[in-house]
C-alpha cells in the first residue's frame, strides 16, 4: 500500500512547471463552477505521517483556490463539552454547504489511528469502527458530499532528513513539532497501524489515496489532481436498496376504547410527572440523555402531550425542537444535518415535535424525494439513531394515532374555536384525503425503523387523557429502568 | 417598585373569563401576523422571585401560542467550554430570527442578580454592568429585536403559602425546588437585591414590567397583555446619533517607498513566523485569544498576508472567517449576529478576511443601509469589540492600503494570469470608480473605531514584502507584550 510512496518518487522541475499552470487554472475554474452548480460539497480529508507536509498542503490549497470558499475544519482532542455529545456530532456540525470545499484536519480517523499506533486496537474494534465510518461516509456521498481521503506518506529516511534539515536552523526549527520527532523513532509501528486502518476503511464510496510526499512538487501535483477529480467526476452511484415488501397495516388493531375519568387522570398525571421529575435528576441520568420523538396524525395531540412532559422538567434541562420547513443553510447540506444540530447533550432532554421521519412520511407521500432516497432513508435513520443511543441517549419514539372520526370531530372543534382555528390549515384537510398513502408510509416506517435501541410506541389518542398517561408511563418506566443505580 | 405586586392583587374569575378568549385569539392571530411581517423578533425575558410561577408561564405560552414558532432559551451556569467565550456569546448565539418569539430563562440578568442577592455587588459594578446591558439591549432593539423584561413578583406570605400547599402533597412536592424554599428565608435580601438591579437596568429601549404573581389569573393576564403589546406596538424609536464631522483623510500620508529585497524578506519572514509560533504556544496565551481583522483595498494582498500568518500556526488553533454575502439565517437577525457566531475562544486565533466593517464601508457606499444605520454602527462596533477584548481577546485591525497606480498594475496582472483572472470581477473595477467614496468611508471608519483596546494599523502594501513583514512584526510585538509572563 505504501511501497510506491516510500520509494519517495520525485517530479522533475520541468514537468512540474509544465503541469502547474494548467492545473491551477483548471482548479480555480472548477471551483467557481462548483459554486455555480452547487451539486456537491467536497470534504478533503488530510491525513498521513507527521512531517509529510500536511500543514503546507493547506497553505497551498488556500493559495491556489479562492480561499473564501474553502473552509479548514481542524479537530483536536474533544473538549470536555464536546465529549457530552455523540462522537460524530462535531464533524456533522462542521459540514460545508454544497458549492464549498472543506479541508479536514484531525478527522474522524484520528482517534482510530492513535489507538492503532499504540497497538491498542483489536481486529474486532477496528471492524466495528470501520463499518460505522463506512456508513457515515456512504451517507455523505449519497447526499452529495464527496469525501476524498488523502494519506501523505514518505519513507522513514526522507521524514528524518526533512526534520533534521529544518531543525538545524533556529529560524525554521519551530516547523518541526514533537509529533514529527516521534515519527522517526516509531516509524514501523505507525506505518503498520496506518496500513491496518486504511485497508479497513477503504471503500468505493470514499477510497483512500496515498500521496507521495518526500518531494514537494510530487505532493502538490498529486493533491491537486485528486481535488480536480473530486470536483469534476460524476457523483458516486449510490447502490440501490434491496426492495422491501410493504409492511402490514399496524394501525388497525389499536385499542382506543378505554377512557380515563378526570379525577383519576389528574391523580395519575401528578404521579407520573413526579416520577419523571425525579428520574431526570438522578446522578445516573447525568451520563445519559433523553430523546423523545413525536410523530402522528394531525390533531392527535402532540403539543398537549409534550406540555404534560415538560411541565415536570427544569426548563434549563430540555429543549423542544419543532420540525418544519428547513432553512437555506439546512437545505444546502445532507438531510440529517439539521437534526445533528440538535444532538442530545448528556444530562439533557431533547423533544422532537416531528422529526427526521418527515423524509419517509410527508416527503415520500408528497413526492418531494425520489423513491431511492426515501427507501435508503430507513437504514440511514436507524444508523443515525444508533449513533445517539450508543453515546448514552435513551430514545423513545411515539406515534400518536387517531381514528378518522375523532380527527374530523377535532378539526370541526378547531374551526369553531377563535384561538384554535389557526391550528387548522388547508394542509390538514389535504392530508386527510391522502390518509391511505400516509397510512401505508406509516406502516412501512414502523416496520423498518423499529429497533431495540429506539423502539416505536404506538399510542391511541381518541381518549386524550388515556393517551397522555400512556406516554408518560411508557417514558418513565423506561427511564427508571435505564437509570436505576444498578442498571 | 414592588408595592403593587406585593399587595397580591387578584383577578376575579368572571373578569378573567371575559378576558381570556379575546386575548388568546388576539395573541395567536398576532403571532401569525408577526410570522408574515417578519419585522421583528420578540425576546421575552422571564425573571422574578423563585416560586412565582415562571415555569408555569412557559407552559402557558406554549399552550396559547403556536409552539412551533416559540423557542425557549434557557441558560444555567456557564459550562467549562462556554466560559471560554465572551459572556454575551451564548445569548447572541440563541437569538431567534425575525418572525419568531424567544422566551428567555436565566437571562443575562441571572449572574448580576445572584451577586446582588448575596450582597456582593458594589454600586460601581452595578453601574458598569447596567451600562453594558443597556447597550446590548438597545442594539437588539435598534435591529428589530423587541426585548420585553418581565419580573414575576409576589409577597413573602403568598410565596410561602404556595410552597407549603404544594409541599403538603407528595404528588406535588416535586414542584417546589430548593430555590423556592430558600426564598422564604431570604425574602428581604432578595427583594432588595432585585430592586437595585431592576432600577439600574430599566431603560426606555427595554423597560422592566413587574407582574403580580400570587394570583394565577392575574399573572396570566398581565403576561399576555405584555406580550401582545410587544407584538403590536410600533418598534422603539432609535435615538439619532450625534452628527459627526467627516474625518480627515488618513490615507494620503502613507509611506510606501521602502522596499525589501528577497533574501532579507525571507530571513525576516522566518524570524517573525518563528516568534509568532512560540507566542501562541505560551501558557499565558491559553487565557487569551487573538483576533485579527483584515480590511483594505482590492488587490492589496489580504490573502497573501493571511497565509504568511497561518503558516506559523497549528491548523487546530486558528480559523479564517471569510466574510461575504450573509445567509438567510444571518439576514434574519441583527447585523452583528453573524460575527458573534465566530466569537474567539480562549487559546485560539480568529482571522477575519473582511469583517463587521462591511457595514460602514461597502454597505454605506452602496447605500445598502440607511444613514442612521451606518452612523450608529461605529459605536455599536466599538462596543462589540470591547466585549471580546474584555474577555481576553487581543484584537488587531489592519487596513491594507494600496496606491491607485499599483492597484491598476495588479488588476492588469490578474487579467493576464489564467489562474488569477478569476479573482478579478466587475465589482473590482466598479469599486475603483467609487474610490473617493470608499476613501471617505475608510477615513471615517479609521477615525471613529480606532480605540486603545482594538487599534487600527494602516499598512502601505505597494511593496508586498515590506507589508507582510510590517503586519507580522506589529502582530508579534503586541502579542508578546500582552502575553509576557509578567504582563
Amino acid at each position: 500500500m505504501f511501497d510506491h510512496a516510500e520509494a519517495d518518487p520525485t517530479l522533475d522541475p520541468a514537468t512540474f512547471d509544465r503541469l502547474e499552470k494548467p492545473l491551477r487554472t483548471e482548479l480555480v475554474l472548477q471551483q467557481y463552477q462548483l459554486l455555480e452548480r452547487r451539486d456537491r460539497a467536497i470534504l478533503l480529508v488530510i491525513a498521513g505521517i507527521d512531517g509529510a507536509g500536511k500543514g503546507a498542503t493547506i497553505n497551498l490549497l488556500n493559495e491556489w483556490l479562492d480561499p473564501r470558499h474553502v473552509r479548514t475544519l481542524a479537530f483536536g482532542q474533544p473538549t470536555h463539552d464536546q465529549q457530552k455529545y455523540p462522537a460524530l456530532w462535531r464533524y456533522w456540525r462542521a459540514l460545508p454547504e454544497r458549492g464549498k470545499i472543506g479541508v479536514v484536519f484531525g478527522s474522524w480517523y484520528a482517534p482510530l489511528l492513535r489507538r492503532a499506533y499504540a497497538g491498542r486496537l483489536t481486529d474486532q474494534e477496528l471492524l466495528t469502527a470501520a463499518e460505522r465510518l463506512r456508513r457515515f461516509e456512504a451517507l455523505l456521498a449519497a447526499e452529495g458530499v464527496v469525501v476524498v481521503k488523502l494519506w501523505y506518506h514518505l519513507s522513514r529516511e526522507a521524514q528524518q532528513a526533512r526534520c533534521e534539515r529544518l531543525d538545524a536552523d533556529p529560524d525554521t526549527a519551530w516547523q518541526v513539532t514533537p509529533a514529527d520527532r516521534r515519527v522517526v523513532k516509531r516509524f514501523t509501528r505507525i506505518r503498520r497501524g496506518a496500513e491496518r486502518v486504511l485497508r479497513a476503511t477503504d471503500h468505493v464510496m470514499a477510497p483512500w489515496h496515498v500521496v507521495p510526499s518526500a518531494d514537494e512538487r510530487c505532493r502538490i501535483a498529486t493533491t491537486a489532481q485528486q481535488l480536480q477529480a473530486a470536483l469534476t467526476e460524476p457523483l458516486p452511484v449510490v447502490p440501490p436498496v434491496d426492495t422491501f415488501a410493504p409492511a402490514p397495516d399496524r394501525l388497525s388493531q389499536l385499542d382506543d376504547s378505554t377512557k380515563l375519568d378526570k379525577p383519576t387522570y389528574q391523580q395519575e398525571l401528578l404521579h407520573w410527572q413526579g416520577r419523571l421529575s425525579r428520574a431526570v435528576r438522578t446522578p445516573q441520568f447525568q451520563s445519559r440523555a433523553l430523546v423523545l420523538v413525536f410523530e402522528g396524525d394531525d390533531a392527535a395531540g402532540k403539543g398537549g402531550t409534550i406540555r404534560r412532559i415538560t411541565h415536570a422538567l427544569d426548563v434549563r434541562q430540555y429543549r423542544i425542537i419543532p420540525v418544519g420547513v428547513p432553512t437555506d443553510e439546512e437545505r444546502a447540506r445532507p438531510y440529517l444535518w439539521r437534526f445533528w444540530r440538535h444532538a442530545p447533550r448528556l444530562g439533557e432532554v431533547r423533544i422532537f415535535d416531528r422529526s427526521w421521519y418527515g423524509r419517509v412520511l410527508i416527503e415520500r407521500v408528497e413526492k418531494l424525494v425520489s423513491e431511492a432516497q426515501w427507501r435508503r432513508a430507513y437504514d440511514e435513520i436507524v444508523e443515525f439513531e444508533r449513533e445517539w443511543v450508543e453515546h448514552g441517549a435513551i430514545m423513545l419514539k411515539f406515534w400518536l394515532a387517531i381514528t378518522q372520526e375523532e380527527q374530523l370531530k377535532r378539526f370541526h372543534d378547531r374551526e369553531r374555536s377563535p384561538f384554535k382555528r389557526f391550528k387548522l390549515t388547508d394542509d390538514d384537510w389535504r392530508n386527510r384525503e391522502l390518509n391511505p398513502q400516509y397510512r401505508a408510509a406509516t406502516s412501512d416506517m414502523l416496520e423498518y425503523t423499529d429497533h431495540a435501541h429506539a423502539p416505536w410506541h404506538i399510542v391511541a389518542t381518541d381518549s386524550k387523557r388515556r393517551a397522555r398517561i400512556d406516554v408518560l408511563r411508557t417514558l418513565v418506566e423506561r427511564l427508571e429502568a435505564e437509570t436505576s443505580p444498578r442498571g
